[in-house]
């Protein structure tokens, strides 16, 4: 299947990143649908174009004209939905995912799947600290990476139109995972970085810190607001990952505290230089 | 002393922090000057008018003219300079500074000083991972904080003076802390953000990490690149301090840890909520 636009696309969950899909793609001329449990967020959607029909229930018409199925769900949600309603899928269709876990998901899903659907799961590593459709917004693909993370049971060709879908989505960087080295990697750069922040948030009972503080800690924090059922999930979902990278982040901050336990300058400054030359990398290439 | 316009404001030191000072006082109509070690960086404001002199020397003219006089220095130099020429200031000047820790500097500063000279610190919250001069912008410090440490030593009128450079230079909050407790705040919302960010880049030796990588990663490490010359003695000078909120910040990943390892659902959500609703606090009031 070649992704061009006379393919239908429904998604499921309009939320802050399937609103942002539905933008992105209507504005390159696909046919896109929704599918959502509130009914004002299908009216939103509406109005402001981003889709061209919507239902606030598993509309079975809506689900088998659609070729290409996004699902923006939590983890339980999108296995139930799978569990009750896939046999409403268009033989042929292939499905996706937004998930930030893929171990507990791939096998899940792709195992109970019906044999003539498939399903390829990405990882579109965009978002931001507010909910809901009516934040959408398709900037938050711009210079961003999406993740393709491929099991052994997939084709080539469904793993080609999910690259193609984070191209016209347009993310800066498509690549490419098996599912359980996606996890690790998100563990460290998403779970444990939410862990950093939490807890830099409750450590302190300290008031009125928000007058002495400046932008190096807003930076760290930002993301300690969190969405505390969706984060959980993700956690526990990943948690011998996350634990892991616990671990070695907690040996690192060891290393330090002895480079400055024991007066160990140039050891500590040779640490700030490598930290200093690899963070070179991640700046955004927008 | 009224910091009224009729003073005169030298700044020693024209990097980033003080050349955005000079930007900031120029445009409000003050008389300032500047003295650093390079010659290029003087020409430079010289030629952005953002000084009416400069010098790459200790100009004794200079100094001894000013009423106002800002360091802006690494500790040990701006140590080093107040005992090698601290002869050279008008009787009545205030001096004050821009200096990361306080404890290890207001009372080597003020012990040592001139009985007619009046040493009160404080600390502008602001900065960029940029330096010199000509990156200098005063923008940076809309938004952001600034804290006056008055040790027993400091007059009201010194004080008062001090926290109209802050209002003056455009600070969104100005507020007053004792050195011993402000270096236990920078120690947590600066110097162990800087640990961490530091931490995070060093904590793996995987490759291309940038090609999966989100914002949360990238907001967490901005500040990885680091000034390891300026960081370590800053990290040296306030090291109890650090060590000590190191402690605290482990102990509480330590619990996270505990309720993931135990699946302690509830547990690690009341974390993400109250994390959540302290966060809400901090953000920039532009």
């Amino acid at each position: 299947m070649k992704l061009d636009t006379s393919k239908k696309i429904l998604i499921v969950g309009l939320g802050l990143l399937g609103g942002s899909y539905a933008r992105a793609l209507t504005k390159k001329g696909y046919y896109v649908t929704a599918i959502t449990r509130s009914q004002s967020s299908i009216d939103y959607a509406l109005s402001e174009k981003i889709i061209t029909k919507g239902a606030a229930c598993v509309d079975p018409a809506l689900v088998g004209e659609a070729d290409l199925i996004v699902f923006a769900l939590y983890p339980h949600v999108f296995i139930d939905w799978i569990r009750e309603n896939q046999s409403l899928f268009k033989s042929g269709a292939i499905i996706t995912d937004v998930t930030g876990v893929k171990g507990a998901i791939v096998d899940t899903i792709q195992n109970m799947l019906r044999p003539d659907v498939e399903f390829i799961s990405a990882h579109p590593m965009a978002g931001r600290e507010v909910y809901g459709v009516q934040n959408s917004n398709d900037a938050i693909f711009k210079g961003a990476n999406y993740v393709v993370t491929p099991s052994e049971k997939n084709t080539p060709d469904a793993i080609e139109l999910c690259r193609d879908l984070g191209e016209v989505l347009g993310f800066a960087n498509v690549s490419q995972l098996a599912p359980a080295e996606h996890d690790q990697i998100i563990a460290f750069v998403s779970q444990l970085t939410h862990c950093i922040a939490m807890t830099l948030m409750t450590c302190q009972q300290t008031e009125h810190l928000e007058d002495y503080t400046g932008d190096s800690f807003r930076d760290l924090t930002r993301i300690a607001r969190m969405n505390d059922e969706m984060w959980s999930e993700l956690f526990f979902l990943n948690k011998d990952a996350l634990l892991h990278q616990m671990t070695l982040f907690e040996g690192e901050l060891n290393r330090l505290r002895c480079l400055l336990e024991t007066n160990n300058i140039e050891g500590l400054r040779n640490m700030m230089r490598h930290s200093t030359s690899r963070r070179a990398l991640f700046d955004k290439k927008l």
